[in-house]
C-alpha cells in the first residue's frame, strides 16, 4: 500500500496533534485518551472472561458477543489511527507494541471462522504494559529495567542450565518409561517426559506417579535433584543482582587508592582527600 | 459521640494508671494483665478450634458456646478499657491494633445473625502480635524489622513481579481454556487462571492437570518457567538484606550531618571531617 | 544406683583402655570396634526396613525377628560399655549421643509390650552422625559447622518468619473452613489449617482442594504470596552465608586504612605497606 | 585385540585426516560430519519417542524398528571411525565421551535380547554435548563452567545437606508408617520414606497423604521443614556464585608469581611489588 512506500513522510500538524494524542500522555487530551483506553482494555478482559463461564453465557451470550464486537472494532479504530499518527507506519506495526495492537483485535475477527479464538483475545493484557509508561511510574519502569537487565546479564546461564534441565528430563523420561511402562500410566516417552518435568520442578500433580519400587527410587532421586538444583538459578539471579547494587560506583581514590566507595561520596571515606 | 468531638482530653490520673496498665508493661499490674490477656486469647483460640471439629461440637457444642461468649465479653470489656484509656480513642480504634482488637470480638455477634461467622475469630492470633512487644522480645523486633525493611525496600520490584506474573497466567489461562476446553475440566477462563496460578507457583494440587499433548506441552513450559523465576523475587530479597546487613553503621557526620555512612567510614564522605 | 552416686571415679587404666576402644578410633582396635558399629547400624536399619514389608514379612519374619533381637542385645551391651568407659557415666548418658544410643535399643524392648515400635528403631540412623567423627572426615565437619553456624546466626529471623507463616495458615485456614465448610471437604478449623499449610509451602497434595469461586481466589493468593515469601528465609540464610565468606579478614591497612584483604595478604594491595 | 596392544601407535597421515574430520571442526569437512551427526541424533531421538507411541507404533511400528536399526548401524560405524581415528583407542573408549558413544548404540542390539530396552537410547542426547564444543560456543562453554564450578566448590557444603535430608526422610520415614500404618497406604518404611521425599521436596503428588490428626500434624512440620531448608543450597552456592563473580582477576605478580589477586589490587599482596 501506499503507508509502505511511504515510510518517511513530512510532518504535518494534523499528524503531530493525532500523535500527541494517542502516544503521548503531557497534553490533556492524550492523557484521557490513554486512561480511556486502559479501561476499556480491562473492560473486554472481564467481558472474554464472563463469557468464558458457561452460566454467564447461556444468560447473557448474545449481550457479551455484541460487546465483545463494540470492543474490537474499538480497538480496530485506535490501531488505524496510531498507523496513521506515526511518520513511519510499518516501524510501528512490526514492533512489539504494534504487534500486541494487532493480536488483540485479530482473533474476534478470526472467531467468524473458527468459533472459540475470541477467548485469544486475553492477550490484550499486555497492552497493559503501557500503564507503566502513561501513569509516568518511573520509578517501576527502572526498577523493571534492572530486573530485566539481571536476567539478559545472567542469559547464558539461564541457558545453559535450561539445556540440562531438558537433557534431564528427557533421560529420566524414556528410563521411566523402559521402568514403569505403559500399564502404570506411563504410556509413552513424551507423557514421561511430561511427568519427569512435572516432579522435577516440584509441581507433582499427582495424575502421573510411580508404582514399582524401582521407579519410586528414581523418582526419589529426580526430586532431591529438583530441589537442590533450584539453587542454581535462584544463585545466577542474586549474584547477578548483588553485582549490579554494587556496580553503583567503581571510583578509587587517588590519595590512597581505596575503592568501595558509594554513589554519591565526594571524599574518600578513608583519608578524607577529593575523589 | 463524645469521644470523637473531644479527642484532646486532658491526662487525669485514672487515665495514666489505666494506661499503665491496659497498654504497657512496665508495672506489674500491666505486666500480670498483658500475660491474661494472651492466655485469654490463646484459650479462645483453642476454643473456636475445638468448635470446628464435628465430634467434638456434637459433645461439647454447648459448653463450647458458652464459653465463646464468656471470652468474647471479656475482650469487649477490654476493648472499652483501651477505648478509656487513650486520650485519642479515634486514634487508637482506627489504627492497627485497635482494627484488630474490635475484628477479634464482633464475628461472634454478627454469628447472632449469620450462623459460622464466629469462626472468623481467628483474627485474635494477630493480637498475639503484641506479644512481642509485651514480652520484651527487643532483638525479635529488630530481626522483624529488618526482614520489613528488606521487603519495603524492595516493594517496587517485587511489585513489577506480582503484575508480570498476573499477566503471564492470564494469557497462559485464556490459552489453556482454548487447548483443553471444557470436557476436560478448564470450564472457564477463571477456572483456567486458577489452574496457572496453581502450576506456575509449583503447588500443583492435580485437580485440574492437562490431558491434550498441546496441553501437556504448555503446561511443561509454565511449570519450568515457574521453577525459573521463583530466582527472581529470591534474587531480590537477598541482594536487599546483604545490602543491608553491610550498611550497619548509624554514624553521623559532626560537621555536615550527613549519615548514610559505611561501617568502615573513618572520614565523612561528603564533607571530609573526621566522624 | 552406684553410678550416679560415684560420678567421679579415679581413672582406671582398664577404662582407659575400653574408652580407647569404644569412643576413639586412634587405636587399632578403636578403629576396627567403630566400623564394625557402623556396620551393624547400617544392618539393624536394612532388617528393621525389610521387616515393615509385609511381604517380606511374611516369609522370613521369624528370621528377622530373632536378627533384631541379636542387634538389639548387641547394641544394649555396647551401651553398657560405653557407660562403663566414661569416668561421668551420667553426662554421656544425658548427653546427645548417650539419649540416641538408647533410643536407638529402647523401641525393641518396649515392643514387647507395644507391638510395632519396633519400628522407631530407625532412629539408629541418628547414631551415623558419629561416622563423621570417626572416619576424620575433618573437612566436612567444618563445611557442616559453617552451615549450622549461618543457620544459628539467623535463628531470630528465622524463628520471626516461622511465627508469621504460623500466624498466616492459622487466620487463612479459619477463613477457608467458613468459605468451603465441610461439604468441600473442609471439615474442621485444624483440617484447613493443615490445607493451607500445603499450600502455602507449595506442597500441594490435592486431597483437599477449594472448589467454590471465593475459595479458588483466597487459595490463589495463598498460592502466590508462599511462592513470593520463600524468597525471605533464602534470602536470610544466603546474606549469612555471603557474610561469613566475606569475614575472612577484617584487616585494614595502617597506612592508607583500605580494607577488603584477603586473609592470606601479608601486604596492603593499594599501597603496598605491610599489614 | 591388537587396538589395546598397541596403543601408541606413530601417527599415519590416514589416522589424522580421519581425526579431522571425526573429531574436530576446523575443517570444512569436519564441520559437515559434525552438523550431519547432530541432526543424526535429533532425528533418532525422534524416531525412539515417536515409538514408544502406542498408536504410532501400531500404524508405523516396521518402518520405524528399521529407521532405528539403520540409525544405530549408523552411529556403529561412526564410532568405529573415533576408534580407529585416535592413537589412544582404549583412553578414548574408557572416557566418558567414548562410554557415551558406546551406550548411545548397546540398547539396540540389546533389544534383541531384552525387548524394550531400545528407549533407553535416549541416552544419545548426552551426545548432544558436543553441539557446545562443534559449534564454537564458547561463551557457553565457560558459562557452564561457572557453575559446575560453582557447584564443585560447594560439593562438601552439598554433601553435608544431602546426608541430613537422607537421615531426617529415613526418621520421619519410619515415624510415619508407625503413626498411620499400612491402612492408610503408608505399607512400609520404603513407601513412607518415598512420601517424606516427596513431602520434604514440596513435590506433593498426592497419592500418598497422611488420614491421622497426628500424620498431618507431622506432614505440616515436614513441609515447613522443606520449605524453610531449600534455603540451604540455594545460599551455598548464591555464596560461591557471588564470591566467584569477584574473583575476575587472573593477574600473577611478576615479582613472587603468586596469583588469586582481587580486580581492584594495585600491588602483589605478598610481595609488595606493582602489579
Amino acid at each position: 500500500m501506499q503507508l509502505s512506500e511511504n515510510k518517511e513522510r513530512p510532518a504535518s500538524a494534523w499528524r503531530n496533534r493525532l500523535h500527541e494524542i494517542v502516544f503521548e500522555s503531557e497534553t490533556l487530551s492524550g492523557r484521557i485518551f490513554d486512561l480511556l483506553i486502559i479501561w476499556l482494555i480491562l473492560l473486554s478482559l472481564l467481558v472474554v472472561t464472563l463469557e468464558s463461564v458457561r452460566e454467564i453465557r447461556e444468560d447473557y451470550g448474545r449481550a457479551l458477543f455484541y460487546t465483545e464486537w463494540f470492543f474490537t472494532i474499538l480497538f480496530s479504530i485506535e490501531y488505524l489511527l496510531r498507523l496513521m499518527a506515526v511518520r513511519k507506519p510499518l516501524r510501528y506495526a512490526l514492533g512489539f507494541y504494534g504487534l500486541v495492537d494487532l493480536l488483540a483485535i485479530l482473533p474476534t475477527y478470526i472467531s467468524l471462522l473458527v468459533p472459540g479464538t475470541q477467548y485469544l483475545l486475553s492477550i490484550r493484557i499486555l497492552r497493559l504494559l503501557r500503564i507503566f509508561r502513561i501513569l509516568k511510574l518511573s520509578e517501576y519502569i527502572s526498577e523493571g529495567k534492572i530486573i530485566t537487565s539481571a536476567l539478559v546479564a545472567s542469559r547464558r546461564k539461564i541457558s545453559v542450565f535450561l539445556v540440562s534441565i531438558l537433557a534431564i528430563v528427557t533421560i529420566v523420561g524414556a528410563t521411566m518409561y523402559v521402568i514403569e511402562g505403559e500399564e502404570n500410566g506411563f504410556t509413552s516417552i513424551p507423557t514421561s517426559i511430561y511427568w519427569a518435568i512435572v516432579t522435577l520442578t516440584t509441581v507433582g500433580y499427582g495424575d502421573l506417579s510411580p508404582k514399582t519400587g524401582l521407579g519410586k527410587t528414581l523418582a526419589s532421586i529426580v526430586m532431591i535433584l529438583g530441589y537442590a538444583i533450584i539453587a542454581v538459578p535462584t544463585g545466577i539471579v542474586t549474584a547477578e543482582l548483588t553485582r549490579k547494587a554494587k556496580q553503583l560506583s567503581t571510583q578509587v581514590c587517588p590519595e590512597c587508592h581505596a575503592h568501595d566507595h558509594d554513589a554519591d561520596a565526594v571524599f574518600c571515606k578513608f583519608c578524607s582527600s577529593k575523589l
